[in-house]
């Protein structure tokens, strides 16, 4: 009987291939099959669900890792997951890994995350796809205690698959906390971004902006993914593309709808 | 008494602040109070939840319509949003729409979607959101068809406001697939894009890679947008930012997540 083949793994992430999570990552994911790297050749941070449509994109092949196959990309994450299926691989890989990101991706952070925007194309594209996190921002953070939970959540992933349309936002707090007390499957949080814009004037008198502001998170139920975090836990929230407000369907077809 | 001022309405796009379709939605909106207009300099098609970090971001006060403040912006879709809300309002505006868009973003367009993304945003920051959208790509699309969708929308929403955390996607059929049969409100309908790069050499054999393919819709049930504009309706979809995937916690929770 023919060996199964070990499972391809296309790992990518938001902040560039150069970014030390990434590294972490593809390493952990070399115990568990065959590695192919595709990422963003600079840092892609808060690009969201941005495709690149109106510019070509470039692939470059790029030394990485031993064993691993990489290639650096000039588009944005959502672009490395389009070109990883539909010109390298030519078909699916068994699964996609992102990150591991340098920052949180709480709560509605996922939306403006590259991070998780790449996990969920592979969602889009029936591929079970995580996107990992660690809440430390800085090229110097440890990645060391991330690596059980990048275990634990790929081992499970891999073992009971996802259900169509999910794919999973796993959060780590940094390694200043403390030693973690394991892992949580929560919902998303409630919060938002708060005092967003920072106005300067240029050499010439005129204005400039920069986005800057402060994550609110506006609830932490225990079953949120802010409280876990908060409270030592590696948070892991099972995510859907799905963006129907399914509990609003009956109240607006009741609305007068007449043209 | 003193009377009640009237709303003051946020209006955006992500085709940019020239094209036809954001100055058929900004005519509809005098009728309903007060417009202010801030829309990007240029296209932002499939910009998705994108936001600008690495860079400093310029306003520039515009001609636009009689009665009307409009500003373009150097950024994204979601950028606008952002400055509107803390920069040029700072407080919050009554409604906000955003389009009307060039093409269409039923089903999982959303995600891509620039101009979904700005109605998003308006509904992270409580604002009650809307986002319009004609099935028909191209500049010399025909919006009048669109205004009474607009018109019967609008007024719902300043009637009955939205429930937190929703915002709406409309999306109308084109002109000429005939008279519109009314309003359907709907879910969100499963699809995929496919085929989705091609690939060229350029004059030095180098390859690179423009993204395309084409969108299949993978399940049109009669309460899906898909169904409803492929049947001569506009379809209204309530959408929310909560991503969880709440069926699937159960069963993730209860998956061995030791370390």
């Amino acid at each position: 009987m023919k060996q199964k083949e070990r499972p391809l793994i296309l790992v990518t992430n938001d902040d560039g291939i150069f970014a030390p999570g990434i590294r972490t990552l593809a390493e952990e994911m070399k115990a568990f099959g065959r590695v192919l790297v595709v990422s963003p050749d600079k840092p892609q941070s808060a690009m969201g669900h941005a495709i690149t449509i109106h510019n070509f994109i470039r692939l470059r092949e790029v030394e990485f890792m031993e064993d691993v196959k990489a290639y650096s990309c000039s588009g944005t994450p959502v672009d490395c997951v389009k070109l990883a299926v539909y010109h390298l691989i030519k078909g699916k890989p068994d699964l996609l890994v992102s990150g591991i990101n340098h920052g949180s991706n709480l709560s509605i952070n996922i939306l403006y995350s590259g991070t998780m925007s790449a996990a969920v194309e592979g969602a889009l594209e029936n591929i079970p796809s995580i996107g990992f996190s660690l809440m430390e921002y800085g090229i110097e953070a440890s990645f060391e205690h991330t690596r059980p939970v990048v275990r634990s959540v790929t081992r499970n992933v891999l073992a009971h698959g996802l259900a169509q349309g999910t794919c999973l936002n796993v959060n780590i707090p940094q390694a200043a906390a403390g030693p973690l007390k394991g892992i949580r499957v929560c919902r998303q949080s409630l919060g938002s971004w708060e005092d967003a814009v920072e106005t300067r004037l240029d050499p010439t008198g005129h204005e400039y902006h920069w986005l800057k502001g402060e994550f609110i998170a506006k609830e932490a139920g225990q079953d949120t993914d802010v409280w876990a975090t908060g409270n030592g836990y590696a948070s892991v929230v099972p995510v859907t593309y799905d963006m129907t407000a399914h509990r609003e369907l009956e109240a607006i077809s009741n609305w007068d709808h007449a043209l």
